[in-house]
């Protein structure tokens, strides 16, 4: 709790300004709200520009409407991810300038234009059938407002497509990797640059893949250091993790 | 392959000033040397001040001494990691400002003296058994010039010791969550600041925590966005990855 | 076997007031019957109030009937899980009275009245997404007549909303803690309390949550004490075996 | 936050009885001392007479002592867990009346003498390799000040045994099972009685028990209602769950 | 090979009466056809009455058709596993006697009017739901000539039931055993008599039975001595094997 | 309870040739004595000639010698496992006769000299390595009573072997197959014949055979029919059920 | 890069036969071109004679189109494998002479006759169930222009098959082994020959196979030498690697 | 069996030039003695050259020493894999020109010497700590016959070094891949060249690399075509294979 705030407060219930009832209602709730400055999503989402998110799978069509609903009071931008066809004709009811992302699945409902940030993030997926997940991430950073650049289908069984874009590795300040089969896309990344790699293992094969546990051990056992690791096909994740670090770059920026 | 170097040797050669056959020879392996710029281990180190790393486990006495002589000749500052105390004491003998950290079993030889950073990290750890791969990762931060805090015995059971110390968690760019046992410290860090997590799993615990695994899943699956994972134990890793991101942040701190 | 009960057959045989084998017979079932007090399920509900379950899955519609119809003839309450509106609409016919509870599942019959105890469970959730595992825990425990109170959507990732309700927590007598994905909460609310916490690991999430092994596995390995586990989305189990703690504490008001 | 306290604060400060700056001061932290009533581990001991507790394994002898002395600093009782001898040598030297249980490998520190009980809880083990959990948590029992009565070797091989017992099983408010191999005692005590059971795998078996993997699955599988597991050879964490059920039975028979 | 038969053979070459290539023709596959007797599936079924046997999963209804088709041209008891209804539709098309148990999903052709056995199996399952499997193996018992007698619905958590038909497990000279949920009834059964048992692990259950590991494992890790495991859901094999133990006892009463 | 057996005595009560007070004394634990036909170790010994057997891992030397101690008072012929060299040392004190089996780890004392049974078990096994294990069954066998032969060293990579020794399994009643590796033996020797096969697997193998789940998952998948698996390394369990088939196979040649 | 290339580039350059600018932009590019060689789709099919392949699950309609109207450009032959009937209709407009192999679903479109290989792989596999992965291996063969034969249903469960067939096991120059439940033959296979055994394991079987992971577990830990072992279902893979060794051996009986 | 040798003796037990009896006898063991000729040890090593092989570990010294005299009867190479240096001296006394591997700890004794293959193998490892792997396939391979180079230290967090030895992976016939952490240099070499290539797992690596199973199923998982995988650590295994491949075409580059 703020002190200065606080002495504030006091002073005004000194002075008979604040009636000492409801001086002590306002304070009742004050360590929680003063900690609510961590996650209340409103709060969070006019900060640093972050949309509301709401994750849709496992609620009813009604439920999410409702979700919205009470979202576009606040006037913030909305991000729906793992969102059906039908999801998005519902949101579009009420928000008919909503947007829908077919491949990742997301709906984006841009109601403040967001200014995007000058450090950038770079995609690089395996195999084509790692584009939902890899796409999942470019839709999401978009939504946060982060600079997104993509290199898709670099597998490491064609490694010549990899080396023939080392520019893009280096022009990017972050590096999603989106990998399934083995994942070992994000080692021969992280050996290339000094930067943060983020991986994202899929869900993306067949057999002993089971359900993506095979990259995301490959992953978490990389070589290659500088490597953090998230949950099987959570492009939103990577994104948003790697927006927090571009965010704390932008400020080193500004600030010097 | 840089155009302006090539045209540069190919006027050479035009003009006579450089023999074709040596031409050749300089340009044949330049792809891979142009690679190299990558991970070349002495290079890497020149260019952003990072030491060279030794993972000692599984390696003989007489192979790391020969590694770290090898490595003293470019007069860079090294790193052993997993070096027991016999291990030190066979480096000092040819590297007597060898430092040894006990409890992380690292050795730090700081040949040229480390400028910090102005950006940090914040370790914050669960328990007292973690302490030894939270300070794998201070000892790591600090021989790559990182600056780092410490945030240490904060475990979610006791979670007032936590919330009673949220300025560190604001003051850090980069937080590292180290927690073993059933690892959810993370995701409740995740959920109180909109900055990079770095987790790191530990093996420790008893029952069915299976050597960290418990942990790591708790981490993968964290419900707080923004957690990048990385291996069990692996503190310098983390530290690794943490130092990458506030590389980035410095640069944007010089070039605005 | 009770020896007094013995002794006054034995008695009865003497004086020729029952015949020696009649009582013959009466008494070479009894180990049986007498064992049987455990958990004959009809004697079970008439003891201590509990209703007699069903669980609907992998059995056919006419099963399901004939057995509802069997257990209608003890006029016993009855409550079936795991149930489908299918099995509801059939359940219905021959019971008019019976209640559907959609989200978890669940069909009650109350034929009897049942009078609420003192005590009281607290169940606490941590997303939307679960909320079918813990109300099937609430309409356990109304069928099974224990007080309920819900304290939902308190995720670690949001801790202001717990640390809102703290007083909630003060209340209840047992908490049951019901979370997907990592499953971290059952350790914050284990070491906010003293006092019994029964953890349900549910198999919301996603990627490498496998099925709510992660939850199963952060929750058994919870570095807070007093918390016990039961099987993924098993909230029937959690609030069955909270009302039998309920049962012993009413009973100690009772006896004092 | 409490309001009463609140505004008796501001009355004061209203009146001019506390000074503006002091009451900031003493607001400003009062947050985190109201959480603090949670787990601040000697409020804890004196609120309901619970022992401060050390889990040794994977701490050094000087931590141990150190972390000892700090607590004999307030006379409460101390329970060490997974303490070797090497350990009860070394925290004998500064607590003389320590005393050492071999088999479960614990140190007792009793300071004040403890009330038992009169609810009391009933630990059922399978074979004698199960009995250094069980005593672990008997000895934790007793050190928690609840009553506690044993009923050992009584395995699903030799049902008999266990029949011959029932009275025990009657007698007791909460039952611990604890049992290796396959578990399956668990199931059969939970379904001769109506009461809270918690069950503890052991890692007690061979082959394909794999540490006691298949006795946690076949516990958290248990065909019978009202059993919660804990970790696997936590015998000291069943019999603290065990406690808390205990003090609110106690708290009942007290209040009425 | 028998020297005795080949000398035969050798003489008559010797003699003249049969010519060498015809002799080395018929001596040629002498081997392979040795070999054969072991399990060439028309000559087993002629030997002890098993009748021919198709796992129907993963197969055509032609291929089906065409394999049954082949078998009744030996006039040998046809068994058909894993058959869904319209499986049977077709058979029956060509084998109008064919019998469907529509629980265990099996079409049985009898042929030949088997003679029962003697000696018998009981097979003793857990709950409702386990009994396709039980039945399956039922089917396969009557199909394989073997006589057979069941006791369902008598889990652990009901052990009563079980304990008040001791008889049934004494009259049997085989017990199988299936259970699903946690498996524990396999080892209360093997508890109580000294006769083989054979275990079958049922899928059945939910959360963390993981498709019937969970039975499995408890199963194997039964401290129960004189337990054989088969696979998950497999009645069939474990009716196989107990039929080939039935059959070495009325081999041995026979032959005394 | 027999209803004769009661008969008599509640005559007895009216005759009054039995006082009421003691003919329930005796009645009280009758169900249990009853039950307890089934296990009593020294009954079952009796029965059939079974040794008592103790499973020595995890007692210590004071415990099993109490425990020789107690059992050598019935006279009854005693089979210790897991028996280190130490353990068997401290049994001989007490028991001269005893008889070390070094390489399977058993001690056993013949009280009573065994007449073996007229059927047979052969236990193949199939490297070197896996040769403790199978000779564990051996000398179970012969303590039991039960007549055994061997065919070890008849792995599938060396076919040739097994297949040049097929009378051997034509003589036997039950065939016992120890295996580790792959366990791929199992599945070949069910293929050859049509009797009982008891399979063992070994945690003999290297790399991914992970301490002996591969063999066991091998063994429980097996294309032949007619295969029932035991515990890792359990050679003890599985001439035990081999043991319990011959007990049948013998009682059907006594009786006809 | 090749000297010998490059010197002759350089001379042009002096002679002034080729310009610096270029010079310079074609050798650019050269490293990535010149590893390109590697895998650079259509050059391999020059190359090797192999077709290009889609992997079509997870892949749209439109997109497979897309991918096969691309490839035809270039008039090589194409194989699409897990490709549906749909799949195949799609297909078939845009390549009348596509021919669709049931069940293997497969589409193979030869536009240049393939010259077979004079040595040859057999592809051995054990039950009719798994004939889709054995047929993939077959047809992925033929498209890569390798002789092949097979030797079906010869599961070790009737080894007799087997052993009647050696010699086609003589005749091969290679051996993949498709099986699937315990995965035994791979074993019994690599037993009988000295020539390299390719294994895969399929996902049929039920209970304990887990979706194939018993059979691989089995195959990878074989204790017969010479096994390699690829992914589950994986029959395009085996023959890719079988093929690339009948390569080595037909440029080797080519060159001497 | 062959029939012109067959045909043969049945020609002289015709012309009675062989008895019947000793006809029959040799005859009576040719089908087993025929099918021998597969893996007799030392037939094996006659006809291609290859050593027997022991493998050492969980052998007694004594053991060890039987067999290899045994062996050297046949004046045969002898190979010992996992030999410590115990077991060489031991095999030195009989064996004086043993020669000693000390790194992959193995033993040869080269009685015949070798002529090397024309056709090579090429060994590349990852890292330092993979080297006793890579070195057992070099000696394993020496032992054969087979020509070896090797390629160490190329892990993928280096690509430029392997990148920079492509002329090494175009020169051999086939290539072994000895990796551990996440395996992942497996892929990218299957994905630069079009032979085959042999994959073994390591079990270095720490955290959740799990001895191996990380590198394992990232290998099992590769997305690079042309990989077959053998055990973790299984060196010798894919020499021994790599090796029958090198035999085949060996083979054909003498018969053209």
């Amino acid at each position: 709790m703020n002190k200065s705030f606080l002495k504030e407060i006091l002073k005004k219930v000194k002075s008979g300004e604040i009636e000492v009832d409801k001086a002590a209602d306002s304070l009742k709730d004050l360590p929680y709200k003063d900690l609510g400055y961590a996650r209340v999503d409103h709060h969070r989402s006019i900060r640093n520009g972050f949309p509301e998110v709401i994750y849709c799978e496992g609620k009813s069509l009604d439920e999410i409407e409702g979700i919205v609903a009470e979202m576009l009071k606040h006037n913030n931008n909305i991000l729906a991810s793992r969102a059906s066809k039908e999801v998005y004709e519902r949101i579009k009811k009420i928000a008919p300038d909503a947007v829908y992302h077919e491949r990742p699945k997301m709906v984006f409902i841009e109601k403040n234009k967001l200014k995007k940030t000058k450090s950038k993030i770079l995609v690089v997926s395996g195999g084509t059938s790692d584009m939902p997940v890899a796409e999942e991430a470019v839709v999401t950073a978009n939504a946060l407002g982060t600079k997104v650049d993509t290199l898709y289908d670099v597998g490491v069984a064609g490694l010549h497509r990899l080396l023939g874009s080392l520019e893009k590795l280096d022009e990017a300040e972050v590096i999603i990797v989106v990998a399934g089969m083995e994942g070992a896309l994000a080692s021969v990344v992280g050996g290339l640059v000094d930067k943060p790699v983020i991986a994202v293992p899929t869900s993306v094969g067949y057999g002993a893949n089971f359900g993506g546990l095979s990259s995301l051990l490959t992953m978490i056992n990389s070589c290659a250091s500088g490597v953090g690791v998230v949950n099987i096909d959570n492009g939103f994740g990577a994104a948003y993790l790697a927006s927090t670090i571009i965010l704390q770059i932008e400020k080193a920026r500004r600030e010097g």
